[in-house]
């Protein structure tokens, strides 16, 4: 238990608040050994704790008096409420006292505490949000989907960098195969930061197969999808929404009719299992990744469930080293980058 | 008769040539008045025609000796292969003797025809793609889905103007409901080319209701989505092979075990009528706006129906004079796009 990985999760965050957290973190740490550090107010937190199992668990409770508000500014939450639970949870990490965080909380607020308390990882030079997504084989991973708005080519390289790394850590993949979203598979398609990035993919060590559409993503054909977070978020949020609007249409007209209504009932259990499949939110939350260390944003409707999924994610990414690969991997192709993050300095690069 | 619109048809474009294009052609000339000109091998298109009965249709038929073929780059085709089908119908517009085109073709070809031979109408900077897509409730526009890989403020001004003038032709949609794509609703979300046309189209005479998120394209609940070049393509393909994906996800579930079997069997007309609806290609192809005529791209793999309808879209575009639309809006918001094109002719516009 020594060297379990030790996550602080933000237990006021979400729209459940300790009620939702403290179960799910509780449930992935009898799954394996995670220690866990739950940040917020003791009296609810320990009122949750009573109602759970925690027997030979590692739990350790510490005391906030300030949660971070919808209605906060992000920067404001980092500078004036530094009794916020986020906020509190970050610089345990800082100070060494924990390995990662989870919130399902304020996300600018939690990205802010990242960037600022925790900072960037030595090397990093954009923090990426990257987002666990189902395909028709296994899950893959689509980076960044929101942190970086603009992006030049070497930030797409570090993305897939960043990519790999928390892909082989927490999904397990041996050799994640890569694909840079573009607008056509030939190698001269798509702006110019993506056919810069395309080069340096193509020179690097990763596992690059070059450009892939929109239209592979859910094929399953590559483990992990890099683009800049305009189009990653846009991305993201239209196959949510399109998942959503398929089953309201399918729902509507199986409907339609006594036999299709028969049909349906016959088709239930493969219908359940089809919306599970397509459930975003099964996949835990967006992590943060290129800090140092490992930070993962739930979202606010997030239940045990999802919780849990993110204190694996979490404590696999501890576990498995990943901010190590990614130090190793940018080392190892940092001739890469070099011409374009020069370019990029005298303000005309890609 | 005099008056429908004349629609020059590429008739050896796409995987079936005049087979499908012919028919297609012929049976939208049956539903409404269009009087066709279709370009190619006269004894092809003329076997075809002898199948079909063309009683009452005004029909000509343009003799062309050459075609593009997928191997041949976009600008070739203009400057070498003068007797392509698309290179004469484009000729046949230019030349007044044709109020659109509509091809099934190369598509680079058919693009570089329109932008060289016809050129752009006055006014627009940059010609735009616009696709139809369905959503939950009637058909939206997704506009620019790939002619321009990045757009300054001013040119997704443009688009939505384009847009605008095409959905209420084509679509017959009064006061069209028109979003900017961004990565949250609020005001100030977006890179700085969305930040900056969201002033421009909120100060602007278009129904403009403000941001919209990935997740709301399929709600239905906008009639335009604007988005730069790249942005767009990736999500009309991410939204293809989506649905293709949920339907394959679907199915495999579906065929699973005795009882999801018959359900599936009882439910198959509803199945239908869902995959119907999802299935992007019966919306035709992409319309190119910003050209001095009107030109419809459409999928190689067309069939009789997808041009069917290709020429009704292009039939009603010329009718109800979108072009004309697209003149007075511009005319009339001028003032909105000078400073940002000011910017941009000094080289640091958004």
């Amino acid at each position: 238990m020594q060297s379990a990985p030790r996550i602080a999760v933000d237990a006021m965050g979400g729209d459940f608040g300790p009620s939702a957290i403290v179960p799910g973190a509780v449930s992935a740490a009898r799954e394996r050994p995670i220690r866990l550090v739950l940040v917020g107010d003791t009296p609810r937190i320990e009122a949750e704790l009573k109602k759970l199992d925690v027997s030979g668990l590692s739990v350790e409770v510490v005391h906030s008096t300030q949660v971070a508000e919808m209605t906060d500014k992000p920067a404001d939450v980092v500078r004036r409420k530094k009794d916020a639970s986020i906020v509190v949870a970050a610089r345990l990490v800082k100070d060494g006292r924990a390995d990662g965080v989870v919130s399902a909380g304020h996300t600018g607020a939690t990205m802010a505490c990242g960037m600022f308390i925790l900072g960037r990882q030595p090397g990093v030079d954009r923090p990426a949000l990257a987002s666990i997504m189902p395909t028709e084989k296994r899950p893959m991973v689509l980076t960044d989907v929101g942190a970086n708005l603009e992006a030049k080519s070497f930030h797409l390289f570090q993305f897939a960098v960043m990519a790999d790394a928390m892909c082989r850590a927490v999904l397990g993949y041996e050799k994640p195969r890569l694909g840079l979203l573009s607008i056509g598979e030939e190698e001269g398609k798509g702006n110019s930061q993506v056919k810069e990035a395309f080069q340096m993919l193509r020179a690097s060590s990763l596992n690059f197969l070059g450009n892939v559409e929109g239209r592979d993503i859910f094929r399953g054909e590559t483990d992990i999808v890099v683009c800049d977070g305009f189009v990653g978020n846009v991305c993201l949020k239209l196959s949510e929404g399109l998942a959503s609007s398929l089953g309201r249409m399918l729902k509507r007209e199986l409907t339609t009719g006594l036999l299709s209504k028969l049909g349906t009932v016959l088709s239930m259990g493969a219908l359940k299992r089809f919306k599970r499949l397509v459930d975003v939110s099964e996949y835990g939350g967006g992590l943060l990744l290129g800090l140092s260390a490992i930070t993962i944003v739930c979202h606010g409707s997030s239940n045990p469930r999802s919780i849990h999924t993110a204190m694996r994610m979490a404590a696999d990414y501890v576990s498995n080293k990943a901010n190590e690969t990614i130090a190793q991997t940018l080392a190892q192709n940092s001739d890469l980058t070099r011409f374009s993050r020069a370019k990029a300095a005298n303000g005309n690069g890609a």
